[in-house]
């Protein structure tokens, strides 16, 4: 079986007038994420930005918690922090597994619009396709207002939005990713 | 069909050494309950605290959003801010509840912990609930270090825990409860 893989992008995304952008670190987006992937047993989750300011942000903030004074008082902080890897591109992110596992990951998009009709995985099937393929998984989650195009379309699959047929569709990333995560790990998914 | 309920709860909640304490609001947690809220048709959260100042920090945080220039920019966060109510303890959550539907709520706890085991509902067994049950549900939410045994003790039920298994199980309060609420009230529920 193959691993399963996140990364937190941060470019290219949208803003909130459909332009493409690299958005800020949110400093509680690489707690949420890092806790998240501690807590299913994800091996790694990547933050992407090519911002070297961000990049320096994340990693003094990881630094803080994972080797500073917040250790002795926060040890589960440390162990879900080092969970983050600060990468450059999405890229770097896919050879970094490519590296680990020896076989380029698959990549798949998420996002809270309707896509590709054809690329899509409904999340039974995408939870399937976990458990049962031998290559490995890196799920992209978009920040600000979602991967950008150019994201989407190197991905080999997206995975269909929660609530697709809502009338109000605006989870924060943190939230999105949560209810991902367990709709395609977790323990009660096969109820 | 009852209604279904959320409440953040601030106090009386656990520190991390196990006291009870009024624990601050975290500005993104409003957000996104709010957000939360919206996106399952979910007509409240509650946000219980019995601190002045923090009633205050939360009002004024709801108003920049509803009513403030932020109205014009953000739309959608309005509509997810309109969720929130600022009150002093659960038992105005429970009585506001009682008010509108004329009927007084169930009251669940959520915890991380495993719990008193004839009083804990299986997340399928809950959501059932929550579909067949004439009452409304207030689900609390715990901030901080989770529920006090005071809060949770006055509960008629307790959700189980999400990962109850798992060596690691230290979400967000934002992550917990997306998923608590995915789990009850998505639409992948009945897979």
């Amino acid at each position: 079986m193959g691993m399963f893989y996140l990364a937190l992008v941060h470019f290219p995304v949208l803003n909130r007038r459909g332009e493409t952008i690299a958005s800020a670190i949110t400093s509680i987006d690489l707690h949420d994420l890092g806790r998240l992937a501690r807590t299913y047993e994800i091996p790694c989750c990547y933050v992407v930005t090519p911002l070297l300011d961000q990049q320096n942000l994340a990693k003094r903030l990881m630094k803080h918690w994972i080797e500073g004074p917040a250790t002795n008082i926060h040890p589960n902080r440390a162990e879900a922090l080092k969970k983050l890897k600060v990468v450059d591109t999405i890229q770097d992110a896919i050879a970094d597994i490519t590296a680990t596992e020896g076989k380029k990951p698959q990549c798949w998009a998420t996002s809270a619009r309707k896509q590709n009709k054809e690329k899509t995985l409904t999340f039974q099937r995408a939870s399937y396709i976990i458990r049962a393929s031998e290559n490995s998984i890196l799920l992209l989650l978009g920040t600000a207002w979602g991967l950008a195009e150019e994201a989407i379309n190197v991905c080999d699959k997206i995975v269909e939005p929660i609530r697709a047929n809502s009338s109000f569709n605006h989870l924060s990333v943190r939230c999105a990713a949560a209810i991902i995560v367990d709709r395609l790990l977790g323990e009660n998914k096969t109820c």
